[in-house]
């Protein structure tokens, strides 16, 4: 995985400004040693969804790996006004916190823990900015992929397109989530190399415009690219000219026992494009000719395309995929849940924003049909078999019986003392994961309109040392 | 400028496959001479405004000027079958166009070109996904922050804080745009090193939370910051504990012959809040203590907040400022003009998206009193002063009489031969170009709520050429 290259030099820097702030006052109270625990979690699903798709592990845990203050770092910090005896501890740093997290591909719910960060309180403090960096990004493009494959069906074929309209480098682990969401290929070439993802694209219209007629422009490229020759059909006009052409270039491929792999459409109504391009290449016995269609795709065009029947076999999809479209943002956030051995919790003005203390884990439980009913979050240590009840985590009434569901733990140890334990894994092992557990997912919380709202609460040992601190610091400053 | 380092090591694989799939074809039919040219645009305004701050350009020059296949690159290529001539040719291949652009902190709006890179056929062709890619993000960012400057006025500081919401390693760019649109330092420490600006920002919850009480969390940073300590004041409660906190930690601090900095609002209603707090920091004769305030600020947060006469001195903004909610993306595009010494076009369904043909320069005219009055794009060539009229891109009956208004041209050489011309230009200085051109810009496109469209027209003499163009190939194919 050569990206880390990109951040290898500088790493250390690649923060938030407080984080080292704070790390010195940490450092300065002597403190450097005391231990803590963060946890990670979103509020909002974005999309108007019912869930998320966890992504973006690896990049983290290859970055965490190697973290560490250049030469040049800490110059730069030192004429910021840093001490120099922070600075020293700081050149000689190295990341040796404990991470558990869900599995990558995982599907998952507002406020349940998704990584549980241990170690000193400056390591795990340090880890805030670039794990928010990499985890939000990489799940908001998963789940948005992830929906697009869900209405897709599984014999279309979805290619990431969106490079040109990503936010510069952060290309680089979008188009990887797309893979865990469950796109086929990337036309990123930097990605694709960098994750082993399938490359693959067409051509753009520049290339028919560079020649004075299409004819000869697709003639050229064929010859370039005889096994893998899709042809844009759309510059001049799809139906006079394009497909035609496409049609007359394949006939000459024929003759020399090559065949035209597809033709791609790139605007106007494209149910009523594929449909008569379709015909027009079925009647000229071009039934082997695939239909490609990029332009503006989401996955409410995709269900409207389905829905049409539009004979279309494969779709490049830019924007929406590759920026989150229209969301742009997860909202996952990071909040300290232990320091120096004793729980913590921060209290707000909202309910919503009241966090959930201690070192957690969840565990998902499954009816016997195995179809995933509810996630409770209790304390690392609880025997999941004692937990029989879940408590709305902000509306004080709301519990939910757990019934005789059976349960599995989701945070499993993934790093240990600064190191992987995991290989890297394929961002298409990870969609073969998420493939599996939608399967368990019933479908009422898969619909984009007004899905179900699934289940998360606390168990009551958490839930009653939550009520316990919140009411400490209320009685304290009242 | 350290980040382009992130990119030395496979730039040339920075790109979408079908740019090195075209460029084999071109290189195949014995075209890597032959010239072209190609231009930069955008179709749609993003945030309903009327324009967009053109950024990115610093980045973008210097990763071109920097652009080769890497021996591992060129294996890659050979393993997903690019041919062996031409892998000998990207092998020795060095960045060779020349590149006219806009100025960075430019003002510009739909359709007219920004940028035009002039060189061979192969290597304009390979500029295009490295282009969109920067300048796409950056101006959409730029703009954004923009936005935000012009409603809070020149008196407030405002913050980059959205390194944790950007799209992973996009952040670097991002955060420098912030400043080219006007804000005045940001919280990722890594763009702070690599352009220069100015790093800042406060403590988390999980810094006060770590403490078993507020007040000892605030002396210790205190301690660690005494010359610019601002403390974080929501974590119990606002008004109850925080702000008399603060107040007990300044006091302590004036008898050490220090002064508190600031505080922190980070939730509920922040009008309010800061009200009541700038009256309890008065009244304890702390009148120097700045108020910051933070959580989900936009621009029409900052002009609701301004209209409640809210006394904040300083906004940090994260997620809507880096990642350009709610747009996520600029549309902009990347189109053919000429190639082997000839205009192109390419036709569309739509009209609005039918290209303009010709080498171009944009040429802005203003009334005696130096305001805006409209654009021409024209042919290269074009004496200014014979362009006396303009026509509207895709209503063929609409033309503006541009008087005796004042012209100046807005494409300038920027790099040549592969070389760039212009030393790298500190985003505050792309700022101060930006807010003098503000002053030119007549407010009614500066306002949220339906700004006035800015004319961008056609000069006689390019509209005769794109209809000449349009008609061949309608007839062609007809």
């Amino acid at each position: 995985m050569d990206q880390m290259s990109i951040l290898e030099k500088h790493a250390g820097l690649y923060t938030d400004m407080y984080q080292l702030s704070m790390a010195q006052a940490y450092f300065l109270d002597g403190r450097k040693n005391d231990s803590a625990s963060f946890y990670y979690f979103y509020r909002k699903n974005p999309f108007s969804g019912a869930y998320v798709v966890f992504a973006g592990l690896y990049d983290l845990l290859q970055i965490l790996e190697g973290l560490c203050f250049r030469k040049e770092d800490i110059e730069y910090l030192r004429e910021n006004g840093f001490n120099h005896d922070f600075l020293q501890y700081l050149k000689d740093f190295r990341y040796r916190a404990d991470i558990y997290s869900v599995k990558e591909g995982e599907i998952v719910f507002p406020n349940m823990p998704l990584v549980s960060v241990r170690g000193n309180i400056i390591e795990t403090q340090l880890t805030e900015t670039l794990l928010l960096n990499m985890l939000n990004l990489s799940s908001l493009i998963a789940t948005k992929a992830a929906r697009m494959r869900l209405v897709a069906g599984d014999d279309k074929i979805l290619t990431d397109f969106g490079m040109r309209r990503a936010h510069g480098l952060g290309a680089i682990h979008a188009s990887r989530a797309t893979i865990v969401g469950g796109f086929n290929s990337t036309s990123n070439v930097f990605s694709a190399f960098t994750y082993d993802i399938k490359a693959s694209g067409t051509m753009a219209h520049s290339f028919i415009q560079s020649y004075d007629d299409e004819i000869t422009a697709f003639r050229r490229f064929a010859e370039a690219f005889p096994d893998k020759c899709i042809v844009l059909v759309d510059t001049y006009n799809t139906l006079n000219s394009g497909i035609p052409n496409a049609i007359r270039l394949a006939g000459e491929m024929e003759e020399k026992g090559q065949r035209l792999l597809g033709v791609r459409l790139d605007s106007g109504d494209l149910a009523y494009m594929s449909k008569m391009s379709r015909q027009m290449l079925d009647d000229a016995g071009l039934g082997y000719v695939k239909i490609l269609a990029s332009n503006q795709i989401d996955e409410h065009i995709i269900r409207s395309l389905r829905d049409q029947e539009a004979p279309i076999d494969a779709y490049g999809i830019g924007t929406s995929v590759l920026t989150g479209q229209p969301d742009a943002a997860l909202d996952g956030v990071y909040k300290l849940a232990m320091a120096s051995g004793k729980p913590r919790v921060k209290l707000s003005e909202s309910v919503q924003k009241v966090t959930f203390p201690a070192v957690k884990q969840v565990h998902r439980f499954s009816n016997s049909s195995g179809e995933f009913m509810a996630d409770a979050v209790s304390l690392w240590e609880e025997d999941p078999k004692q937990v029989t009840e879940i408590h709305h985590p902000f509306e004080k009434d709301k519990s939910l019986e757990l019934h005789d569901w059976s349960s599995e733990p989701l945070l499993e140890k993934v790093m240990e003392n600064g190191k992987a334990l995991q290989k890297i894994q394929h961002p298409a092992e990870s969609y073969k994961y998420l493939k599996k557990r939608l399967e368990n997912l019933p479908d009422e919380y898969k619909r984009f309109e007004n899905p179900h709202i699934y289940k998360v609460g606390l168990s009551t040992k958490l839930n009653e040392i939550r009520d316990v601190l919140i009411n400490k610091f209320k009685k304290a400053k009242s």
